[in-house]
């Protein structure tokens, strides 16, 4: 069974950074997109190859999430003996429970469609809910690309500065950055100042002229970091702030709001392609190293306990 | 069990329509769009109902299918006893079989996940392929606007007009129009003249000095229809040529190519949203009655032979 | 399609409590235990029925999931026209995800098996995973016990109470209890004072001489429950505390640790059968009006929105 | 994984060419057939192999069916790492749509109990429907014997000769054979020569004093082809008319109806086993090497893309 | 829902008289036969019914199988709202485990394809295997014609008869018949002698100068009825024996093995059709009542315990 | 693909006794037991392997079913290639069909549940029910211990000893034993006496004065044995009895049944864990070398035709 990477449209710039830390080609695949917008995947030489197909699911998330059953389609039908669907950016996976009746759960829709299209397996990384690999009916791995970015922000982060959980739902990630930082978290959230219903963000730990880098999963339209940066601001902590993100979506009007005076530094990955220009002071940390690692692994059948996110 | 109309983003109208002539309001049904582009709808009102979810997967075809899967599960959840996907025009379709080996097949792909997501029902109008209903795993009622579109040409077919089908693919579908307008059949077709490969467009049959009604099942980039309209007035055809198609997709150049002197109307159904100002003498038949009458009969549990395509 | 209450051994009062609000009998049935611990179900009348299989799945977890699997089966054969699973409390819901590779998933497995075995509906309350509903293939309602409970303890809560989550996990459910009795919350964490990795539980919020309500969504050995007394102790609360959970497991040496001077009362559900003689100031509050109510609602194919558990 | 091939009864001879090709002995196997009809086949040897499952589903072909779906079973259990199966000929190909409302598809049925017997992968010759592999869930070969044909017909193939579709759904067939032998192609057609529904046998081409090759994709009873011997006799063309087809069932009255003085030559394939004497001018060109040379490119993992039916 | 009974082509008689006992009309249904053996059913009127379908598999048990699945996909696309197989015997059902490594477990198949291809529940008459039901995926309701036919024999029974099972595999349905007729139950088996491995017919039970009455589920081709018949005149007993059976299939060389002098009568009943003139002493007793009766009360969701073969 | 062995914890020594047959260690793995009761398996370095899951479902057989669903979706997470559950013993094997209307199927719901938890094979050992193989949808490999128990009776079983089957359930078994030890059968068999409804307990065969070897599948509460020791003593059966099985579950009163002075041994297997020092004369015979021979060709792809139950 030869490793394959096949690149969706999504990624072709990650697939190629994989496939070179893997030192091979990747596979033949190119991706017709008719008029009207339908799609039609044909790939080549993949008979018997034990496929990892690389296709985050970003916007236009529609289009890739279809992209990708094509892909799968055209994988199986061209006699992969194992199709693996490398998701770097897993999208919907925000809709994992209903906020009311009547609602669709987005993630379960998109993990049955991958499921039913033969997708055998799923190597996804820092998804919003961790409860994806209970969701999906195939196997997945979880990568997180959190030491990766711990190291890549090595020394910019000056002693004394505070990890910041910009909500409830980043204090885990923000204590995992926390340890490998060997810096202290503090957290931002919405609090009941008493019971008149009085709601306020509040900042649970100490940042007064201290550097702070606030964290988090990913970064939309930035508005949870812009609060963020606003309450640590309010609370005294020193004007150099860095902000932290596996996946960097910046739609609008994201990057107005990264690009104010008081934020020094915006790290994302690559799981999603980054502009070249970017309209804020941007840098990137490549997952491909990390893909890479845990592809080659699943390949040669060995674990890759270390690189999976935490529970 | 009541009868419930749920309109996805993609043919509010017709939803409208179709409802109108069942004499019911439209469900209530919001599908939220966020930033990044991922979609949420929320329905209300569907416990034990008899849905019939109306969406047309036109262009954007991939956010229409994705919204349609979503709609799906939402009114699963929402306690539909039945969810019946009405897809008046079944985008994918041209994908039924690989052309070369490592394609995907698109309606293979959308069928599937169709299914998965948990439609039980399918209607569709005029599909592509006629296999469409042995590729779903689900039941497929298949009907077909052709009559309707007869019945709209009415007087404007004069006597000693000639149908045309444009390639080989629709010369059944203008055989159904020859029979219900009485008019004789030509045929349009790549030929052969001899073993040195020497190709060029045939026609078949006789339209000299004859009006012409040209006839196919969608138009899309108009290419064909444009073809079709150089060959049978290079036979000598009169020039005040109609063209019929159940679906009008009019992607570019398409308004250019039909908007020029020799097409007299271009006539369409709704099963895609037509423009209010169009670039070409279009005129456009409701399906909605054709849609109210099929679902109003599986409602009633009664049969809709006549409805249905030609096989 | 008449409502049935089939009661699995683990709840025979909960279900009993049910059918009387319900103003119904419960269906027969009869579990037979077999010397070597097998069981076999007999279930009578339930043709053509919309039937509401009541079993939590709390200690002994496997003998009660595998009863529900074997209910199941007897109410498919039996000829049910629906068999919706009412699982107050929700065993191997804490394994939603991998705390490293290697290990099971213990709730995607339950949620599979149940499938497979024929639920078609699945009703739970308070569900330890708020993916739930994404994690099982079937439709889940995932109803809240917290307004009975903050109903329950109703004048009990003094003036200048403070709601304290023991936990971040219990954050959500502190808020909603804290609007509900219009009270602060407080909530204590593990946290990490600097980058010297020296932990303490930290209480986030005041309590000092405030009487304290301690709320979670589970108690399983009271360990969560005790340290978070201690810490509120060590911050000067009132001495008479209250605890609050939906599911009571109680399972040793819960008694011990809850028995406690300082604990004025603990407040639970019937979701799992509770002792007549507890060893502890245990009052319980049925959810037996609330499964009632939703199982109502689904039997008339009403909304149950207001009865759903906030995302 | 070594290659085994595994014989069904309908197609002992071919089997066996195809295993003397890719130099091989067929797997042991034997079909019991028990004095009421019923079948039970035993194989042997194939743990852990790579089955070809060889079996036509020609007349009888519900027999055939019935046997296919036992050996496929029989395969599974006998611990075969990979079951294709081979259906050279497959039957009830042409109910791939309804001609009315209350008709079964047979083509869907056929489809499914394949897969779900436990089939991985199908390879099929000249499937009367082109979106058969659209309607399997598993992956399908669609293989063509048509170069196979077109070389055997070789030089008996007189200059001036024209190849002709004996209906509109064999043009595309008639194309294929008119570009391998460079010959122009002629298409008979019913046809319309009014609105007064006067309808007409039609040739579309040239025939007259020429000799004329009649392609179809399968012969049963004859009756087209004798409609078109007909149609090009009544347009001049010369008298020795051959006629080839991939599969030539032959039922009653075809034999008749193909010995015919007109007919020099009727030539097909042995996708079904062909008599010793036939009453006709029969000759047989064995499609044994290209399953053989597609099998062993599958078995090797290698693309058979030039083997494949052309879309 | 209303109540249809459709009737395949190997029981219009049987299906005609369960109609009658119901007070309905079959439904419309043709079965075509195309000159290839391919069939295809086309059914009428059964939008919203609760479809019955009526055919024994006996032989030709591939056709009738075949058939099944077609009517089975017929009447779903017709828009059946549940459909139930009735299979009055039940083919492959002796194929319930493997002999030997290698070979087909038929009923396997048989079952999964049924469900397959949408039978949601199953109605049969004394299956060979008692674990037919565990072995379906579907919900089968297995019914006994035992008490019916001890009914029809009636007062033929002279004082002083002895029930004979052919072999063991027949005891519990003598046991049965003994029961029911008040009769003693003797056996005949194969046994060992000694250690020296000969083998012989014993009879278990006293059967000198009495008259017999020799029961089994099924007769194919009357060698085991003929063996026993042996046995007990070779024990003395009275020459006037009685052959009972559920399905009499009376395959070759049946009539001859049971028209002989000592077989007073062979009664089986209408599970499969019985020749007009047979060759031997036959009488029938129809299972049109027993099963009208079930399907009424499946129709009415009432129990039919009473109906079931005994476990 | 490296062979693995991963023990449940029903069967720690009996794993090891494989392994160690097989030279190779036990794969690592652990069994969390929470204090609630729920268990979590975690397993290690499993990627790739040909995994043999060894864990029989004797009591208490809830909750060895639930590990084994457990282990299977740990070892599929963890990246086995294949995973083959042993289940030496397999529970609810007695409920494989109803023996009233209302009854749940156990060994169908415990079959389905494996499946779907992602059991590709199955091995197991003398199965209550025959029809196990047809009942499960994936393969099973039903072994035979009869071999291994009959030659380890050897010298003890004396001339002239008789082999018993205590009801008519394990005639098929006792022809079996006979047939090894060359000693002929004889059968205990409750009869009627005659159509006066009395009923005894009746021995086919003859004892007097023979020593008596009493075979049945396996042993629960002794009961079945305890009655056919009474019949062959009253029918003056030599004393020192002999009783062997293949699964000694021996639940209450089993062991004062069984320790009676008539018999002289218990002999059965270690498909289920057996006391050290047991309260009657218990001998076991490993059935380690059987399912090691078995696990290894398995493996090895090679037939174990002379491994299996006879049918």
């Amino acid at each position: 069974m030869t490793l394959q990477i096949v690149a969706g449209t999504a990624d072709r710039a990650l697939a190629g950074s994989i496939a070179r830390v893997l030192g091979i080609e990747p596979a033949s695949v190119v991706v017709e997109r008719f008029p009207d917008g339908e799609l039609r995947p044909v790939v080549d030489g993949l008979g018997g190859a034990d496929v990892y197909l690389v296709q985050a699911t970003g916007p236009p998330v529609n289009d890739h999430v279809m992209e990708l059953l094509l892909l799968v389609d055209a994988c199986r039908r061209a006699g992969a003996a194992r199709v693996t669907a490398v998701v770097p950016y897993f999208g919907y996976a925000r809709q994992d429970r209903r906020g009311r009746a009547g609602q669709a759960i987005g993630v379960h829709v998109v993990a049955g469609v991958l499921a039913s299209a033969g997708t055998q397996r799923l190597i996804v990384v820092d998804p919003h809910t961790a409860a994806l690999e209970a969701i999906c009916a195939v196997a997945v791995e979880m990568l997180t690309a959190v030491p990766s970015l711990a190291q890549a922000l090595g020394e910019q982060v000056p002693d004394g500065a505070v990890v910041v959980a910009p909500d409830l739902g980043a204090v885990k990630l923000a204590e995992h950055y926390g340890a490998l930082l060997s810096r202290p978290v503090a957290v931002v959230r919405k609090t009941r100042l008493s019971g008149t219903r009085v709601v306020a963000e509040e900042l649970v730990g100490d940042v007064r002229d201290r550097p702070v880098v606030i964290v988090d999963d990913m970064i939309s339209t930035g508005g949870t970091i812009e609060a963020a940066v606003e309450v640590v601001a309010g609370h005294g902590a020193a004007p150099e702030i860095i902000v932290v993100a596996t996946h960097g979506l910046f739609v609008e009007p994201a990057a107005e709001r990264l690009g104010r005076a008081t934020i020094r530094q915006v790290l994302v990955t690559d799981t999603l392609a980054q502009p070249v220009a970017p309209a804020m002071p941007l840098s990137v940390c490549s997952v491909a190293p990390l893909l890479a690692d845990a592809i080659g692994r699943l390949h040669r059948e060995e674990p890759l306990d270390d690189l999976l996110a935490r529970a």
